[in-house]
């Protein structure tokens, strides 16, 4: 077992942009341990006011279109800039595979030794509430580490990609060029939520047939509603394998952060962006109570029954369990976070 | 504004399979007072024991294959086998669009019209979570009224088709065949979901083309793992505008009805669904309970706004919020449903 180190250690040892204590602050945020929970918001309570200072962006995609090659790609070129360049992945689906899509940190092996960049895999056996409250803390911890550029890598699967758009200030989707059938394959309402598109695989004689599907986009792209932020989206190709098109995509990046820092859309996104992250936390943090009393744990098994044998409705049941609870989950004092 | 009845007036109108009076005890079940609230508790747990003995079947598939159509063919041929019909609607999406998949119940003046059949419109201006709930107990109060088949119509999008999928017995995917791209258009994971597909529009010239995706799809479905239930998929052919291939439908459906039943299946997914629904109703009844209770509803605004300034963090807000909640939500005996 670890050992747990102070709130002043942990949060020294990361404002100083030490790698091995922000992993560390990590898996803290990722306990479930009172003792740990507690420390954690004593810790992010201290690096609060150095966080904020990076460009957070979300890359997303179906598997295959090389979404892992081109955050190394990406993530190289921007250390290039001097840029400190953070990686994190949200991948609900982890629960269920048991993996996770940067366990294995070799395939990013050049931008993991890179040191100015940090890969952190995404935590296992989370639920999806937990993977996005446990992303946006490590946001603030590699922020409070100096990290200028956060990539937060969604897995295209589920409710990930919303999950990202909302705890991010730049929405990036690959996307491949195919046979004539560019538009599909799109899950519903991705298209809506995207600040770029880069056609990734520009590549090995794929180049026209990148550049016919970045004018394609383009046009379907024109037939969608005006963004929140009233920066056009717009359309790239580019080769992560072979690191091409990539600084125009940083261009467009670093002008729409210019353009909504000034316009003011940056930081109201952000704060409506913390009143859900709150929203979601009160839902969590209810549910987490309820489930964890005694009291509750006690009848869930009869109030089970009586509803499985159709002898009382879930709303009944609903009602006495919280009944229960009400009447008993204020005394312990307990730190939530 | 209606007057409010007595529990013995809905109980015993609902009971007789008044129509006047189930429509009104539904419409109870929809509104949100709480005097409407605790009303709708005590008539539902009168019905219960005249509950479960009706076949729940979802029916989904995209805008345009024609689900009203179907339903009204469907149905009507229900009733000429002495079948009594209800039909439900899932909707989430009426929130934002303001109508009703059914608001319009000329969308099935035929089926409307026969004494066998009772249409009721998807409530609106309902969370996703309200529609669930108020869904479930139609199809109860509906069974208490004596129909034998329900048939709970989705929309297709967002996450309708698992709302009705947790509330149904047998869950039908009607198809259209296409120009060469029978398999597209499917919402990923759906048709994990089905127990049985029907291609739409097998009439006017393109039998042929739904003869051909039937067989596509029997391909595809064979790749998938084995339904829980352990009934096979199947896979059929109909014409709802003619009224054609619906004879089939019911075959397999009240064949599926029997081997179920048979093997234990069907009680043992009713109990699930029983079950998951509790979980959805504490859900709801904490959120509910905490957003209205007073004190919470006092200190909101100051915690949404230290949390969007940065000052404080959600996890810390939530805590500080759900104190004063648990300090004073005990107190008021309130009936929640």
């Amino acid at each position: 077992m670890r050992q747990r180190l102070s709130v002043e250690t942990y949060t020294k040892g990361v404002l100083a942009g030490d790698r091995a204590m922000l992993s560390r602050a990590i898996t803290i945020m990722e306990s479930s341990l009172p003792a740990d929970r507690a420390l954690a918001g004593q810790v992010l309570q201290k690096i609060l006011p150095h966080t904020g200072n990076s460009i957070r962006i979300g890359v997303t995609g179906v598997p295959g279109v090389g979404k892992s090659t081109f955050i190394e790609a990406f993530g190289t070129y921007l250390t290039s800039l001097s840029k400190r360049v953070a990686v994190l992945a949200v991948d609900p689906s982890s629960k269920q595979s048991g993996g996770s899509i940067l366990g294995d940190k070799t395939r990013m092996e050049r931008l993991a030794r890179n040191p100015d960049a940090y890969i952190r895999p995404s935590a296992t056996n989370l639920s999806l509430g937990g993977v996005a409250r446990h992303t946006r803390e490590a946001i603030l911890l590699c922020e409070a580490a100096g990290y200028d550029i956060i990539l937060v890598e969604t897995v295209g699967v589920g409710q990930s990609e919303t999950l990202v758009k909302g705890m991010t200030d730049f929405f990036l989707l690959l996307m491949l060029a195919g046979a004539g059938d560019e538009l599909q394959g799109i899950k519903k309402g991705i298209m809506e939520m995207v600040d770029a598109v880069a056609v990734n695989k520009a590549d090995n004689g794929n180049e026209q047939a990148a550049a016919q599907a970045v004018t394609e986009y383009r046009k379907a792209i024109h037939l969608l509603p005006e963004t929140p932020s009233k920066v056009p989206v717009r359309v790239v190709a580019c080769s992560a394998l072979e690191a091409t098109g990539l600084e125009p995509i940083w261009t467009l990046i670093s002008g729409y952060h210019a353009q909504t820092s000034a316009s003011g859309y940056l930081l109201a996104n952000r704060r409506a962006q913390r009143v859900d992250w709150l929203r979601e936390q009160i839902r969590y943090s209810l549910e987490e109570l309820f489930y964890e009393n005694e009291l509750v744990k006690t009848h869930i098994p009869s109030a089970d029954e009586a509803v499985q044998n159709g002898e009382k409705l879930p709303g009944q049941a609903a009602a006495d369990l919280i009944a229960l609870f009400l009447r008993t989950g204020s005394g312990d004092g307990q730190i939530f976070r």
